[in-house]
């Protein structure tokens, strides 16, 4: 039997990680000397520890911390890393195991296996941190440690700044190294885009595998599995950017379906929509890929309605993204484009600049466009320091207010959903009322919505799309019906 | 083409938990009337939160803490419970939501949803405990609430208890809670015990997809999904009671492997043994079976020996378990009989009394024999309060040194390691010494290892094996060469 993949999984070269660090260490050293700074100290990072549930030994499967997988691309739990601003030297610190820990965990390996595996100038065990650092310093006073600690705007939390015994010995500068290294995350340099690619081409593939087994009667969870076990199997993708969303009739017109208190249990009905959004990570670094069809592989009129406008709407912003282009503006255009499709199609009626001032589109997509992608699905660094978030619906859900720049990969997602909880406020609101056809919003109740979801590389000249799967109607008409792809 | 599988999902009563609140209550009485204090007061306890991995936005998929999972079943994270303990009544409080959860996570369900689905007596928001406790209270002075509060003896973590605002309006025992309810979860209800069948059902299942489908050439993770996929396709099991340990060739020696450090990640070389540790979790009720065979489906004499070493230890086990019996014993029968077929096989030389009492299965099988089983793979209560953990070597691992009683389920779970860590000291060691044949152990220097592991139910005469998967040398050949099973 012919393999269901044409692809294996990517060898990933550690240089990947050697450049980020470097990429780094000269953006500290641009920042440092900006501000007449001198350029000494350490830059140090604590990488994530293993954690149990609960008061249990159940261990959670480890994933690496973003930031410290940036820099030095560990795997392992427990590790420290620092880079030394003078030299530009990096220094990892394992933990020391215990002598079981070779019965029951596997092999203790030297530090010279970590020094090798991950590139670093030097290894250590955590338990010489102290001594290491003031070793290598080449000044008077205590040491500095440049740390990271801010605010994840996707979030709202700050991250915890590396804590360890003996950092009492040290100075610590807890504000210069997080705009600089996220501002570093952002830009993604051309290996960090080989793996994003993969991570969307393994994706894409597993995509139209569920495409095409999909099947009235079958539950929402087995769309899931099918998902994963495509990316594990054939990508060696252990783990996905973020829980599977796959939501039929009315469950696609919830934007974050699929956590544990709506965990993807729903029996797919003949006439349903399914939305699947769903995107495996390789490597530490994601993909974030929606896609939306009938469960029964044969669009209606209402559901090709729906599906154009959103469609009609991702294809006009990809094809207007460019650097030096605002993220508002394409937010702006998307809803544009799917206002004006639900006019022609006759369920708003008006003018659509009337809509827009009313900020309608925020009742039909009340998510932003899209988000920065990378080591997380929601890659952190879409506002920069003083940029405040707009207040507007819709708008305010915006994850960045960037001008688009080469090298950011972001993802381009606009939808178009009936969420009752939107709708009917809206259409009691004297501001907006006017603009709806009830009988056709009527048609809609139990619809659900939309979404089309693809990963953008911000080129030069434009963008390209990294994300392939059949996006027009015939198309998805025709693999959901076995045809080949691509 | 037919289906892989003959399961479907198990509807699984509310009255699971009901029968679970129930046997606690009774407990609590029985324990306060024997110690003459007053039938009054809450059992109180606060379920699970969802958890962000670090400073992201990035949700780890929720799964019940398991005290919480036991006595109300609840799948949704951010509830407390209650149970009167004079009336018996229960009570839940479930987080009040923001009114864009609707948009964003599903319909904000009303509290009937709660009290109906769980079969609870009242259902209120966390905002109204103290109100609601306070009211319910019979008594003049502060109401007092039984917090879940002790040991794990598997992980040596403490449980956390309850908290919220308001609680220094309540007396708080810390003490009482915990080995009664402990106590409760070690003996199984009969409807515990159909979902601990149903789990080990679709994992004795999706154990032989994976024999069948096993091959020279591919990498262990793959086998991890195969297994993942089976379950959660045809089994509805979205969570895993632990890391699979996908083991093969020399990682089959390392006890837990597959963990973020050693990620499943070798490849299957003709003559490899593998060592398959894998148990879906169904309704919060798990399963934990390991298989061990060789990759390219025939065993050879080597391959033979050690494995009829475990079987033969494993299958005198299972014969001998009863009440009464305790776990001691039946972990030196085990390690007797291994010791028993290494001597039989020429692998070790000279008496195996005397190898006992130089405790030398410890070298070949360091760990436990086996480990109760429910809402956690290592389910608590395996030491009761005063039993000591034994010092010697092997028996130190157990995780119970009990007498068996008709209704726990515990895991048998014999194993032969070849591992250097300990058979080199031991080679060396002037007590032992003596006992092995060097040549014939060189020959198993990276053997790795075999484990064979079973989930048994304690009758009130013997014991009933839950877990069904081929387990003879020729089964296990007939089914890897195509063969239907069972």
């Amino acid at each position: 039997m012919a393999s269901p993949s044409r692809l294996s999984p990517l060898p990933v070269p550690m240089e990947l990680h050697v450049n980020n660090r470097e990429k780094l260490i000269d953006s500290f050293h641009h920042h440092l000397s900006h501000s007449s700074r001198p350029l000494h100290g350490f830059v140090f990072l604590q990488g994530g520890e293993e954690q149990t549930r609960h008061d249990t030994d159940h261990l959670e499967l480890f994933r690496q911390e973003s930031n410290f997988a940036y820099l030095f691309g560990v795997v392992e739990p427990g590790f420290y890393g620092a880079l030394d601003i003078a030299s530009g030297k990096s220094i990892l610190f394992a933990p020391r195991l215990p002598a079981d820990y070779a019965v029951w965990l596997g092999e203790i390996k030297p530090l010279v296996h970590f020094k090798e595996k991950y590139k670093v100038d030097m290894a250590y065990y955590t338990d010489e941190i102290v001594q290491v650092l003031q070793d290598e310093f080449q000044g008077s006073s205590k040491p500095l440690l440049f740390l990271f600690h801010g605010l994840n705007t996707d979030s709202n939390n700050f991250s915890k700044p590396a804590e360890f015994e003996g950092i009492d010995k040290f100075e610590t500068d807890l504000t210069t190294l997080h705009p600089i290294l996220t501002e570093c995350r952002v830009l993604k340099s051309d290996l960090e885009l080989s793996v994003i690619q993969f991570a969307n081409d393994i994706s894409s593939e597993a995509h139209v595998e569920v495409m095409r087994k999909v099947r009235v009667g079958m539950k929402e969870y087995q769309l899931e599995s099918i998902f994963l076990h495509h990316t594990y199997m054939y990508g060696g993708c252990r783990h996905c950017s973020y829980t599977c969303i796959c939501a039929t009739g009315g469950n696609s017109a919830v934007l974050h379906y699929g956590h544990a208190a709506a965990p993807n249990d729903r029996t797919l009905n003949d006439g349903d929509m399914a939305l699947l959004d769903m995107g495996a990570e390789y490597h530490f670094y994601g993909s974030d890929i929606t896609c939306s069809y009938p469960v029964n592989g044969k669009f209606s009129s209402d559901q090709s309605l729906i599906y154009n406008a959103v469609l009609d709407s991702h294809d006009a912003v990809i094809s207007t993204m460019k650097p030096g282009v605002t993220w508002i503006d394409m937010h702006k255009l998307a809803e544009r484009i799917v206002l004006q499709s639900l006019l022609r199609g006759g369920i708003l009626v008006g003018n659509v600049d009337d809509m827009m001032a009313e900020r309608l589109g925020a009742v039909f997509m009340p998510h932003g466009l899209g988000h920065f992608l990378g080591l997380d699905t929601h890659d952190p660094g879409g506002y920069l320091k003083g940029m405040e978030r707009p207040k507007e619906p819709g708008l305010k859900s915006l994850r960045t207010v960037r001008e688009l720049q080469e090298g950011m990969v972001i993802t381009v997602e606009p939808g178009c959903y009936f969420i009752d909880a939107l709708l009917v406020p809206a259409m009691e609101n004297s501001n907006t009322a006017r603009f709806f056809n009830r009988e056709a919003v009527i048609r809609f109740k139990d619809f659900g919505g939309v979404r089309i979801e693809s990963d953008l590389y911000v080129t030069a000249n434009g963008c390209r799309n990294l994300t392939n799967v059949p996006r027009k109607i015939p198309e998805i008409e025709a693999v959901m019906a076995g045809g080949s792809w691509p």
